[in-house]
């Protein structure tokens, strides 16, 4: 077995956000589909900027996200993502790399541009996303550093991978150098529309043994098993997967082990700000805790943390230093 | 008289804004004089930029957020400030028109680029500024609209563009056109260390009438009068100008006016995050109770309305309507 080098290896879309507040009758008049990561061509992508207010420009990309925040609770963290080699996407290789992340992946020289997600914010603290993939579409297999996929304990990777073209090749092959290296292979189901468009795919996924881990919300997984009855899909989950992790907001989280079912409380918070990176926070701290080798309880406790303290804020990554504020909890 | 149709109009160099936070000890280290604004040549940008922690971006510059400000309280507001047509050029433009300023002075077309602060955030709350001037240093006075400000209450403008080579030109261009119009002209001393650099051409401005408001902090007030003694200071500013309005932070504000003094606690808060756009908020705040025809008093309340807003969250600019703010207020 290669030497462990990462905890967590990520790949996904590498993207940077542009976040603004919006009313929720502006959603209505743009016709965006609320809490959504809705997927948007260069001319929707231009015609939203000029509709959107007052701005600030923060990386984002969800297991970009993920992967920051395993680095921000003191983790060795890896990320696979395709950026432009334009302003945006120097602007992602600092932030990724500034808060201890190993990034690498070449980035793609010319057009499409670096990927920006237009996030509004509406009062409720609730985001919604619109994405223009650019240069993302250009990841494949070529850019998976096999070293690094056998020396990471877990390569984590987001289910929005199946938008662009070849990024799912990109995942079949890491999936593979994972396992023949004795690794753990996760998903994240990523958005309920986007598990809409790839449900047997994902489903395949899981029951194939292609991962051994998933994380998904509520929604997420009723959507995987078309009910609306939550029980039905975790006990589903039992069968298809080795270990899953449903997130339900502010009710917490379920963790649905072989040894059995975990349910932990949300983190209090002091107020809601901004929804944006809850879920990809959470799950770096489950999976930090999961590669320290903690229990189930530790880890969606550590999970459900990471996520009380980016949605305190607006931005979708950690201002505060979670290896303090674990350290600090007690947990 | 022309017609009004701006209450305030500012001008300033046109800044995105880089923020991170950092341990003081980091400020130590690379040198950095704290709380100040540090400008920087291009070799030094980049050499912060790759020890900086993860950043992000918003849109800034002292007299642009003014500007946003007024808007955003309901004010006319206009900006005349320099960007290059470039990407960040791009996210300024974006911004300080969303928010409803009009801003249309012509990008250049080329280099240097857009300017740049690096601003670190030290847990105290205090920002520091590491300024790239790019593209600022090319306003001059064919960068004022003198439709724009004959048309304009004020005309307000930053110490700070005694910097670039020519926009003292363009600053003196504009007060002479405002006064034809019987408008009134307003400094802000921007940061001590600027006074420093431009105490007697400051003083000379105030003696000879080319500008009829000040703004300062306690510090900057005290470096144009080379005085520890911030009486000795006010009374020296009774002097020099006809309306002085001297913020103290968390002590609130003084306004000297011809009929005497009128001194403002501060606006409470619940928690100080960062400093950055404190001053040019209050001032914000201020010119648009003065061209509302508010008392001193309320304008130095609105003023620290405005500036209480801006310090609870990172960024320089208000991320909620400050109108909606002043009317909850009972100001």
């Amino acid at each position: 077995m290669t030497a462990t080098r990462y905890d967590v290896l990520t790949v996904g879309n590498a993207i940077v956000d542009i976040i603004a507040r919006a009313e929720e009758d502006f959603l209505v008049k743009e016709n965006i589909t609320k809490a959504a990561m809705n997927l948007i061509d260069a001319e929707r992508a231009e015609h939203l900027y000029s509709v959107m207010g007052p701005a600030i420009e923060a990386s984002g990309g969800s297991a970009s996200n993920t992967a920051a925040g395993v680095a921000s609770l003191g983790g060795q963290a890896a990320y696979f993502g395709k950026v432009a080699d334009d302003h945006l996407g120097g602007i992602f290789t600092h932030d990724i790399r500034a808060i201890g992340v190993n990034f690498d992946t070449k980035p793609l020289d010319g057009t499409p541009p670096t990927a920006r997600s237009m996030i509004f914010v509406t009062p409720d603290g609730e985001r919604t996303m619109n994405t223009y993939l650019g240069a993302c579409v250009e990841l494949g297999p070529e850019d998976i550093d096999a070293d690094v996929v056998a020396s990471s304990k877990v390569t984590y990777f987001e289910g929005y991978l199946w938008d662009p073209p070849r990024a799912k090749d990109a995942i079949r092959l890491a999936a593979k150098i994972a396992h023949e290296n004795d690794r753990q292979v996760a998903i994240t189901l990523s958005d309920s529309f986007c598990v809409d468009r790839y449900r047997v795919e994902f489903l395949d996924l899981m029951r194939s043994g292609t991962v051994d881990i998933i994380f998904a919300n509520d929604a997420e997984i009723k959507s995987l098993y078309q009910t609306v009855d939550l029980e039905t899909a975790l006990n589903a989950l039992k069968n298809d997967v080795g270990l899953a992790v449903v997130t339900q907001g502010e009710n917490g989280s379920i963790v649905v082990a072989p040894e059995g079912r975990v349910v932990v409380d949300a983190h209090p918070i002091e107020r809601l700000e901004d929804t944006t990176g809850a879920g990809d926070l959470y799950a770096s701290g489950f999976l930090f805790g999961l590669t320290q080798g903690r229990s189930m309880e530790d880890c969606a406790k550590i999970g459900g943390l990471a996520a009380a303290e980016v949605i305190e804020h607006i931005g979708p990554r950690p201002q505060v230093s979670l290896k303090d504020l674990l350290a600090q909890s007690g947990i």
